[in-house]
C-alpha cells in the first residue's frame, strides 16, 4: 500500500490545533506524529512514497456535506448536478463525504427507494457518501423498513411538515416515525415549516397577482418556520426521539431550539451557508426575475430583522451544531425560469456543494467563529451526528484518511467562471472572496483534488454505512 | 530518552475514541497510531523501551483540577494537606495537573504573594502545577501586577463577593480588574455569593442559637449564589471581560450562566463533585457535630430542591463546562472542631483532590454522561479554559506524555482505609463504590502511579506557564 | 317600574370594595351611594319598593360563565342540561349571564346554525344569555358569516385543532378565520390540542387494551396541549388576530400565553375550576368506569406534576385571565356508559356551571386569590372579554341590574342532594364543601333566587348583543 | 355641607368607561347615577349647590403622583418647588394627592425627620399629601421606626443601592429592613442602581475629563439599573418582602420585574414620563451644558436600544404597573450650573408633577394605552399600591370627591410660558402639545381649578395617612 506523509503542517481539530504530521499507510491514517520526526530511529520523510507539505497550511479532516440532494427529482424536473458531478464539485471545495437524501414520495416504498438511490450513485461518485432517508408517508411498511435501514446503515429519517401530498406528514405519523426511531436509535430530521399555513399564504399571493420570487419568501415568513420547529420538538419530547432541524434560517427557530436544548432535550439544529451570508432584501428582492437563484425553502431571511447575525451567534453558542448546504441545485434557464409569473412554480433550491468549507473559513477571518469551531462545523460534528465518527471526522489512527490541507494564506474567488465546478448556470455566491484556499484534498488516502487540479475519478467514492448517532446527550 | 508505548487501549477524547496506541518519547507524546502496528516496518512493541499493555482499558489525557488549595491559610488554620501530600493524593487519582490558588489577602501585594507561593510549591509537587492568583482588593498595583502575571503564565484572577475585611471586592473593585482582564485577556474567576447578606444571616442565626454545622447551609440559601452570580455577569457584560464562575451549587446560578450563555457571553461555570454527589439534608445536616465535614462554600444544596440533578443537567447541556474539586481539606480534630457551638468558625473546606475523576466516571457507568464528556469535563475543557490545552488536556503528538489508563472493569471503594491517600481524618465520600479504576499514571512521560504503587516522588512536578483562554466564543 | 335597594353590603368591584348602597330602577342600576344615605332630603329606604339587607355581604355583578354548552349535540346524545335547566342552575349559583355556543359541524352553514340555537334559547332561558360561534371549517361563506355574526351580537369564533371529521379546522383553515377577525375585530376562541396525535395515541391504547377512563387522561398528554397553544398563538401573530385559549388545563400551555403576553400580544387564557381542584390521580383514575364522571378535554392534569397549583398562579398573575366552567354534562347512566370498555366512547365533559362562583370564593378563603380577583375573574374580566361590560360585569349606574349577594359567612355543600340543580346524575364536585353562600340573585332588577327560593322563570333570562372585546391592549 | 353634581360626563374607571353623574356631599362622593335622572322623584340638577356640565368630557378620579420630592435637600442645594408651589403646580395638572418623600440621610433619625417634614408640609400643601420615608441606614432605631411609621400612615420606606455615603444601604442593611416589612407589612421600595459601579465610573469619565452632562447617562449603563433591580428582586424573595422598583428606565430592568412577577413575586415598578418620551441622544446629549436639564437618575436612556418603546409596552402588559413623576426640580441658574465642568456635580433630578395625567393621555391618543388604562396607572393603581384605595383613585360613593374633568376635545401646549406653574426657570418638556386638557379639578368637594382659573389655595390639602399596600397577589 502506499504511504504518505502530511508534513509540517497545524493539525487542527475541534478542541484545539498542534504541530504534527499525519502519515497515511493506505487509505487510512497510520499515525499522527510530531514533527518532523525521526520515529524511532526511522527518517519517515525518506521512507513513505509520497511527501505533502503543509508548511504554514493546516491539516484538518475532510469536510462533511450531511445534506445534498444529488440529482433529486423535483417538480418535474431533477437537481441540475448528477452524483458526478456534485460530488466533484464538493472534492474541489474540501469536502471529502456527503450523505444524500434518498427520496421517498407518498405511494412509494423506502426500500425500494434506497435500492434506486444505490444505483444511482454507485460507480458515480467522486467522493464517499452514505444516504439519509425521506419518508413521505409514514405506513406500517415505513416503520419496519426504518428498522431496516439502520441495519443497512442508514441512521436518519427526514420528514417534512410542508408540502402537502408531495412530502407532507401530518402530526400522527410524525409522531409514529418519531415512536420508532425512540426504539431503533435512529435520527429524526425535520423540514419544520407549516406547509398548511404555506399553502394558504401562497395561493393568496398569487391570487393578488404577487408572482415575483420575493413573495416566495414573504409567503413562508418566521412564524411558519418556529412554529413547526416547536412543533416538532414536542413531539419529539413526547415520544423521546432525536431531532435534528436542518437548515434552520429563523432566529426565533433558534431560539427554539436553543431553550430544547437547554432543558436537556436531544434536539439539534442545522443551517447553511446562505442563512448566514444572503437576505431577503439583497438577494430574494433582486430586480426581475433575478431572485429566482435564491429561491429555497426555508427562505432567505430579512438582513433588517438579524437572522443572519444571530445564525452566526447561534453557531458560536452551540445553539446549531451543524453547517451545510442543502445543495439543491438548479439552472435558470430550463429550470427556474418554469416560474416566471408564478414564484410557486420556481423549483426550491440553491447549490453550494462546493463552498461550504471556504464560505465558513471566511467567519474565521473576519471573527464569527475560531478555527477550532470551524472544522467541529464542517467535519467533526457533521460525523458525530451521523454516526460516522472515527471512520470520518476526525485526524487520528484508523481513521479514514480524508484530509485537507488548507492555505490561511491563499485566496479564493467564487463565481461561475472560477471556483465554481458545479453544473448550475449561475453561482448563488457569485463574486464572494476568500481569503483562503483549499489546496490539497485526500479522499481515503488518494489526492483527489492537488492545487487547481482535479485528480480524482468517478467511482472512486464508496457508499459508507452509517452508525447512531454519536452526538446525544 | 526513554521511550513508551501504551498499546491496545482506547484513546478517549472529548469528541470520541478509537483504539490506537499512544508512544511517548522522553517527557512528551510523539505519535498516536493505529493499533499493533508496524509502522514503516518498525516493529513499535519491540523498539521501545517500556510496553504499557491497555488493551480493554481507556487511554486518556491525564485530569486537570483547576481549583486547589494546598497549605492554604484560612480561619487561623491551613488546609491541612501539603504541596507534597496534596499532589500525591491527585497522582493516585488520575490527576496530572492542578492549578492552585495564590492567595493575596487584603493589604498584601499580589506579586510578593505570587512569589511566596513559588517557593512553597517549588521541589514539592508530585505532578505539574499552575496558579491562579486571588486579589482581594483590587488597588492600582494589582492592576499592573495583573499585567505581570499574565506574563508569568497566571492567566486568571479570582475575586470573592463575600468574606469581608478578607477577601471580599466591593463591585467598583472588580469592574476595576476586568477592565484590566478585558484588556490583556485574563479571565476572571468569581468566588459569587453575596457576602453581605450572608454576613446578617450567620450573625442572626448565631444571635438565635442556632450554631450546628446544618445552619451554614441556611445562611447561604440559594438566593445569595444566584444574585451574586448574575450581578458578576452583569459587570461581566458591561466590561467585556470573561467570567468563569467557581464552585456552581444552585440551579438558580446555573441558569443564570445558561441565559448569559444563550446571549452569546463568555461566561463558564464549574461545578465539583460535592455538589452532583452530596446534599444539605443528607451530609450537612449530619447529627451532632458531623456535618462540619462537608462545611463548604458555596454550601451543599437541597436535595428536594433538586440542585443535584440540575448539575448533571447543567453539565450534559454544557452550561456548566468544567469539574473541579476546589480541594481545602481541614481535619475534624484540630482544625472543624474549632466550630463546635458556632458553625461560623468552622474551617470551609472539602479535600477531593483524589476522587473526582473516579467520582465523574460514576456518572459514565449511571448514564449521566457520555464518556467523552467526562473526558471533556475533566481534562480537555480545563486545559482549553486555562490556556494549557496542547501541552496539557490532550492526547496528541507534542503534548506533555500526562497519560492514564483507565479500567472500566476495574473497582475502587473510596474511604479513610481504602483510596485515600489525602492528609484528612475523615473522607467525604466514605463509602462510595466506583465500578472503575485508575491503573496507571503518567507524568510527563514517567509513571508515576502504577497499579497499587506510587512510583512518583515530590519535586517531579514542575511549573506550567499558562497562556490565554482557548474556550472563549 | 319598580325599585330596589340593596343596602348594608360592602360592594366589590375588580380593584377595591367599599361600603355602598346599590339602588335598581326597573331592570338597571339607578345609582350607587353612600351606605344609608338621606340623599338630598330623600329617605331612600323608605322610599323604594324594596329593600334587600345586604349587612355583613358582599355585594358583587352577577357571575358570567364565558363557556357553557346546554343541550350541545355530541357523540350521539346531548348535553343533559337544557337551556332551561342550565340556566336555572346556573341562577342558583349567582352566574347571571351564560354566553353559550352555537355549533356549527363541518358541512353545516354557521348562519343556519346560529338561527337553530336562537330558536333552543328563546324563550327557555332563566337568565340572560349570549352566543359565540363554532366554526368548524371555514368555507369563504362562513368568513362573511364572521362578519354578519359580529353585527348580530356574535363577535367571538371558536376554532378547534382536534376532532378530526367533526370540528377540526386545518392550519390554513385557522389563518383564514384569523385574517377576518383581525379586520373585522372578532376575537378567535381556540380548542387547543394537536387531535392528529390524539387520534393516533387514542388508536394506540386502544389497541393495547387500555381502555379504562384513565387512558383518556394519557392519550392527550400536556405536550399536545402545549403544542396546540403554541400554534394557535404564532398563527394569532402572523394575522394579528386576537386569541383566547380555551380550557387551558396544562401549566406548560399557561407558559405559553404568559410568554405570548410578554411579549404585547393580544393572547388570553381561560381556565375552568376542574382543573384547579380535580387531578389525573384522583378523579379520572377513579377505580373502575367511575373516572368517566370526569372525562374531558382538555383532560384533568396530574397533580404530582404541579398543574392545579400552577393554574391558581397564573390566575393571581393575570397569565390567564378568566373562569368559566366549560359546562357539558353528561348524565352517567345512558350517557357516560356508553364508553365502557373505550374510554374514547365517553362523552367528553363536565357539568359545573352551577358551582363556579363557590368553587372560586373558596380560593379567597385558602388565600389563593383576593376576594378583587374573585370578582374580576368570575365576571368582571369576561364582560370585558367577550364585550358585555357597562351592561353586564359591573354594578355601576346604567348597567343591567344582575347583582349577586354573597354571604362570607354562609356555607354551601356541594352535591346531588345538596345545592345541585344541574340535570346529572352526579356530581363532579360531590363533597365540595364551600365557605360561604349564594344569598340573592337578581337578573334584570328581578329577583330571581333568594335564600333557598328560586323565584326565576324559564323566558325571563333574554339574549345579549355583544360589543367587540373590551380588554385588548 | 355643599353639593354638587357633575352630570353628563363619561365616568372612566381603570375597567370601563359608563355614562354617569356623580355627587358630591360636602367633601364626599354621595353617589353615582344614571345621567339626567330625578332619582325617585328629586330632580338632582335643581336640588344640588352646584352643576359642572361634564357633557362630552371624562371625570375621571383624581390623578395620585405617587413619587414627589418637594423642597428636597440635595446635593447642597434644595429641590425648587416647596409644597406650595409644587402642590400647587400638581393641581393645574390634574394632579390631587402626592406622596413626598421623607429624607433620612445616614445618622438622621427617621422619626425626627418624619415630624420636620410634617412641619415643612403642613398648611403649605394646596392638595392632599401622603409620605413615604426613606431609609438611609437601616439601624436597629429605624426598624423599630417602621413599624410606628406604618402606625402613622407610612406603608412604605425607600432604600438606594446607590449614593454611598449619602443614602446607599449596603444589601445586609436592605435585607434587614425588608425582613421588617415582609412582618409589618409595608411595601419596599427601590432605588435600584449600583452605587459602587456608578462611582467608579464616574470618577473614570471625570478623569477622562469627559464632563459633559451627556456622560452622567454613560457613567449609568442599563448594567448597573438591570443588576441592582435583579437583586433588589433576590433579597425581596429571600425575606418575602414585597418590592416597588421606583424610576425604572432600562427595558433590561423592566425584564428582570416581567419575570418576577411571572414567578408569582410581588414585585412591582414604577416608570416616568421622561423615560417615555425623551432619551440619551436627543435630550441629554443637547448640545453645551443644556443636557443639564435632564440630568437625573436612573438617566434617560437610549431611543436607538428602544427603551422608550419597551416602557410603553411594559405600561401596556402590566410589567409595569405606576407612572409617577419623581418631580425633584432645579432650575438651571443656580442650581444645576453648579454642574458645569463636572456632570457630577448637577442636582439630579427633573420637574414633571404638572404634566403627568397630560402626557400620558397623549399616550390614549396615539394608541400606546387605552383610556381605562389612563386611569389605571395615574390613579387607581397608585392608590392601591399604596393603600389610599377607597378614599382616593376611584370614583366611588364614600371616597373623596378628588375628581378630574377632562376634555378629550381641548388642547394644552405644555412650556415654560404656558401652562407651567411649577418653580422651575425651564421644562423638561418645553414644546410638547397635548390633544387633551385638564378642564376641572376638585379636591376634596371643593373645586381648585376651573379652566384657567386657579381657586385654590395653601392649606387646603391635608395630609393622609395611608394603610398597607391593596394590590398585593
Amino acid at each position: 500500500m502506499t504511504t504518505t506523509l502530511i508534513s509540517g503542517g497545524t493539525v487542527v481539530s475541534a478542541t484545539g490545533r498542534s504541530q504534527a504530521d499525519v502519515l497515511i499507510d493506505g487509505e487510512r491514517i497510520a499515525a499522527v506524529l510530531a514533527p518532523s520526526s525521526t520515529l524511532l530511529g526511522v527518517d519517515l520523510a525518506t521512507s513513505v512514497d509520497t511527501v505533502i507539505d503543509a508548511t504554514g497550511k493546516y491539516v484538518i479532516p475532510g469536510a462533511i456535506d450531511a445534506h445534498t440532494h444529488m440529482e433529486m427529482p423535483f417538480g418535474g424536473t431533477f437537481a441540475s448536478d448528477t452524483f458526478e458531478t456534485g460530488t466533484t464539485a464538493a472534492a474541489w471545495g474540501g469536502t471529502t463525504t456527503i450523505v444524500d437524501f434518498v427520496v421517498q414520495y407518498a405511494g412509494e416504498q423506502p426500500l425500494e427507494q434506497f435500492a434506486k438511490w444505490h444505483e444511482k450513485a454507485a460507480g458515480n461518485c467522486a467522493i464517499d457518501y452514505g444516504f439519509h432517508q425521506i419518508l413521505s408517508d409514514v405506513q406500517d411498511s415505513s416503520l419496519s423498513a426504518m428498522d431496516e435501514l439502520v441495519g443497512e446503515g442508514v441512521s436518519s429519517f427526514k420528514l417534512f411538515m410542508a408540502y402537502k401530498g408531495v412530502f407532507l406528514s401530518d402530526d400522527g405519523q410524525i409522531v409514529k416515525a418519531m415512536q420508532r426511531a425512540a426504539d431503533n436509535g435512529a435520527m429524526i430530521m425535520m423540514h419544520a415549516e407549516n406547509g398548511s399555513v404555506i399553502d394558504l399564504l401562497v395561493q393568496q399571493a398569487v391570487g393578488r397577482g404577487d408572482t415575483a420570487p420575493y413573495f416566495h419568501g414573504l409567503t413562508r415568513p418566521w412564524q411558519v418556520e418556529e412554529e413547526a420547529t416547536h412543533r416538532a420538538i414536542m413531539l419529539a419530547d413526547l415520544t423521546g426521539a432525536p431531532l435534528y432541524v436542518v437548515h434552520v434560517s429563523a432566529k426565533q427557530a433558534a431560539e427554539q431550539i436553543m431553550q430544547a436544548r437547554d432543558r436537556g432535550q436531544n434536539v439539534f439544529g442545522e443551517t447553511c451557508p446562505q442563512y448566514l451570508y444572503l437576505s431577503l432584501e439583497e438577494q430574494l428582492g433582486a430586480p426581475g426575475f433575478e431572485g429566482a437563484k435564491w429561491v429555497c425553502s426555508t427562505p432567505l431571511r430579512s438582513r433588517a430583522e438579524g437572522h443572519q447575525d444571530h445564525m452566526w451567534r447561534a453557531l458560536r453558542t452551540n445553539d446549531l451544531q451543524v453547517v451545510s448546504t442543502d445543495h439543491c441545485p438548479f439552472c435558470m434557464k430550463g429550470q427556474k425560469d418554469m416560474g416566471i409569473g408564478d414564484f410557486s412554480k420556481i423549483p426550491n433550491g440553491i447549490g453550494g456543494v462546493e463552498h461550504r468549507l471556504d464560505l465558513l473559513y471566511q467567519g474565521v477571518v473576519t471573527g464569527q467563529i475560531t478555527l477550532e469551531r470551524w472544522v467541529e462545523l464542517c467535519s467533526t460534528t457533521p460525523a458525530r451526528m451521523f454516526g460516522l465518527y472515527g471512520t470520518k471526522g476526525v485526524i487520528a489512527p484508523g481513521a479514514d484518511a480524508d484530509v485537507v490541507v488548507y492555505d490561511p494564506n491563499g485566496h479564493t474567488s467564487i463565481g461561475v467562471g472560477k471556483t465554481h465546478h458545479m453544473n448550475m448556470d449561475y453561482s448563488a455566491y457569485e463574486g464572494f472572496e476568500i481569503d483562503g484556499h483549499v489546496d490539497t484534498v485526500l479522499s481515503r488516502g488518494t489526492v483527489v483534488v492537488d492545487g487547481g487540479t482535479f485528480l480524482g475519478r468517478a467511482g472512486h467514492g464508496r457508499y459508507v454505512r452509517r452508525g447512531l448517532s454519536q452526538y446525544l446527550l
